[in-house]
C-alpha cells in the first residue's frame, strides 16, 4: 500500500514552516510520499483552501491523507478534525475548510483529533499544522485506525457558498475564484448548463457561446468554458480575464438561453 | 530501477493543478519519485520552458521521464508527444517545447500519444497535463514500452531560436533569458568563445573580460561568465543585471577580440 | 534507515537550478527523500538562511542531511563545509549559514569538503550547489563515512547576531526577521521572558501583555507571543504586523516588567 500525505496551506514557501511539518511526517511515517498541493492559498482564505482541496479530491488514491491548514483561529477553542470519505482522508481545523469535501463525498465520517498518541507532546498554540495535523496525518498514513483519533463529530463547520439560481431563461451565478492565469471560476456547475447557451454576461462583457477550450477563440478574446473542476469558467485566450475584463470574485454572471 | 517523473509547467503553485497531475501519476506508478522542476514558467512562454527543460537534461538518470506542459493550444488539434533520447524521456505538447532536446540529444525517437491505454478516459479539453501527459509519463515510468505510446512522428515542431553570428573580430549574440537573480543568459555557447575576449558590449555597458565567477569583480559591478547552462551570461555581482544594466531578452550582445 | 536530503536555497523556483541538484542527488542516492525547505530565501541573505535552517533543526530525524546554498561567494576561495551534529548533517558554504546550528547543536564536527569522490568532476565555478554540495549530501545520505569528506575545520565562519540585553526592568531586543505573513521575529528567546510582562514597545506601538496565540486579541489588533521558533514575535491578528505597525528588521523592541 502506498502512503500519500498531501499538504494544502497558506504558509507560503519562504520560512520553512512546511518543512517542519514534513520532518514530523517523515519521522512518524518514513515511507510517506509527501505531495505539496499548494502553500500559496491567500492568507486566511478558507474558501480558497476549500475549493483547492475539493479540486484534488478525485485524482488521488483513496488511501491518501490530505492535510489542510488555513487556520486563522489556531490556538483558540476551534476543534481539529480528521475526516474519512470514500475518496480519501482529510485532516485540519474545524473552520469550513472541508465544506465541499463533506458535501460531495460519500461515506463521510468526521472525528475530533483528541488522542494524544496522534499529536506531538505540548502542541505549540500557534502551529497546530506541525504539532497536531501533520502527526495525525502521518499516523493515519502509517496505518493507525481512524476510529482511534478521537470522538465522532456530528456538526462540523461548513461555509455558506452562494448558489447559482436557475430561471426560465437561464442561470444566474457568481465568480468565486480567480486562478493564477486570471481565469475566473464561477459557482455554476456543468450540469446546470443543459440547454443551448445564447449569451453569457459578466462585468459588462457578453460572450456569445460556450466553448470547449481556450484556443477556440482568437487571441485576447473572452471565452467561456467548463473548467477542469467541472465549473463554468470565464477566460481570455492567452490573456488574463480578471484584469482585462475587470472581473472580481463576487461578480454576478448571467447565462441566457 | 528508479522511476523519476519531473514536471515543468506554467501552472503556478496556487491552484492545485500540479497536485492533480501528481495524484494521477502516483495512482498509475506508486513508486514514482516526482520532482518539481518549476511551475513558474512565464505563462505560455514555450521558449522559456524549452530552455529550462534543456538545462536539466544532463543531470538526471536516463530512465527519468520529463513532463513539460506549457500548452496555450491545449484542446486544439496540436499533437501530444512522447520523446525518447539517450538522456531521458520527454512528454508534452507538440509546440516547440522540445526544440533543444531534439536538437542536442542523441538517439531521438518521437511518437504521438494516441494509445488510449496511456491516457485518462475522456481527457478534459483544457487540461491535457492531467489527463494525457501525466498518465503517459507515469505509464512510461512504470515500464510500459515506448513503442506502444503511438505512431512515429517525423516532423515535430521546433522553435526558431536566434543564432549567434561569428565575424572576423568576434561574435554577435542575443540575450534570450533573464533568471530569478536578473542574470542574463545569451545564445552564445562557451565553445564559440575560443579566443581572448577584449570586450563585451551589451545595452551600452562595456565589460572588459570574461570572468569565471561572480565574486571576481567588486560588488555591484557587471561581470560576464559562462553559466551553468554552458552559455555566456551577463550578471552584476550581488546585483540584478537586467534592471541595473537595462538588459532585456532580445538585446544584442557583442563579444570582441 | 531513511535517507532524507533537505534543500534551503535562494535559487527561486523558476529556472530549474534546484531540479538539477535533485537529479544529481537521485543519481547518487536513488532512495533519497528530497524535501524542499525553501528556495525563496532573499537573494544573498545568509542570516535569513541561517534562521530557517535552525528553525527546521529539531523536526527531522538525525540522519537527515540538510543542504543550504545561499552562496554569494561561490567560486571564490571560501570553503565548502560538511557539519555533523546530534540532530543532523549540514552541507553548504563556509559563510555563516550554519551560525545557529554550530551554536545550538551538541556534538558538532565540521569538515571541509575536499575529497573529490564526494563531488562532481570539474565543478562549475558558479554552481557549487549542484556540483559540490548536492553530491556531497547525497554521498553522506547514501552512507559514506563523514570522516572521508575532508579535513577538520576548527574556525568555521559565524555571523555576528545582535544579542538581547537584560536590564533591571526588562529586556531590550531587536526585530531580526519578517515572515510571509508580516509577522516579526525578534532575537528574544522565550527563556529570557521569565517574569510577568507589563508592556512591549516596538516602533511606537505598545502591547500590554504576552499572548499565547493570535486569536487572543481582536482582528487587526497587535499581539506579542512566543513563536514556533521559540522566539518573541510581534504579529497582528489576521493582519500584517510589518506593514501595519511599520516594523522592519533591525528595529529595537523593549519588554518591560
Amino acid at each position: 500500500m502506498i502512503s500519500i500525505v498531501t499538504l494544502t496551506t497558506d504558509f507560503g514557501t519562504r520560512d520553512g514552516f512546511t518543512a517542519q511539518m514534513k520532518g514530523v511526517i517523515l519521522g512518524i511515517c518514513p515511507e510517506a510520499r509527501i505531495v505539496d498541493v499548494t502553500h500559496d492559498i491567500e492568507p486566511f482564505s478558507i474558501l480558497e483552501g476549500a475549493l483547492v482541496l475539493n479540486g484534488i479530491r478525485k485524482y488521488f488514491p483513496p488511501t491518501a491523507v490530505h492535510v489542510g491548514v488555513i487556520d486563522p483561529g489556531v490556538g483558540s477553542q476551534r476543534r481539529g478534525l480528521a475526516v474519512r470519505t470514500s475518496t480519501g482522508y482529510y485532516v485540519g481545523p474545524d473552520n469550513g475548510l472541508f465544506t465541499f469535501i463533506l458535501k460531495e463525498s460519500a461515506e463521510v465520517e468526521v472525528r475530533e483529533i483528541r488522542n494524544p498518541e496522534f499529536t506531538r507532546p505540548e502542541p505549540h498554540p500557534t502551529f497546530h499544522g506541525r504539532d497536531i495535523f501533520a502527526p495525525a496525518a502521518a499516523h493515519l498514513s502509517a496505518g493507525r485506525m481512524f476510529e482511534d483519533v478521537g470522538p465522532l463529530v456530528d456538526n462540523p463547520i461548513t461555509l455558506t457558498v452562494p448558489k447559482p439560481v436557475r430561471s426560465a431563461n437561464g442561470v444566474e451565478g457568481e465568480a468565486i475564484y480567480i486562478d493564477r492565469f486570471g481565469n475566473v471560476t464561477t459557482n455554476v456547475p456543468a450540469d446546470l448548463l443543459d440547454r443551448t447557451v445564447r449569451e453569457i454576461r459578466v462585468a459588462g462583457t457578453r460572450i456569445p457561446k460556450l466553448s470547449r477550450y481556450f484556443a477556440e477563440v482568437p487571441h485576447h478574446e473572452p471565452v467561456a468554458l467548463i473548467n477542469s473542476f467541472g465549473l463554468l469558467e470565464i477566460a481570455v485566450n492567452r490573456g488574463n480575464a480578471s484584469t482585462e475584463l475587470h472581473i472580481a470574485a463576487g461578480d454576478k454572471i448571467q447565462i441566457l438561453w
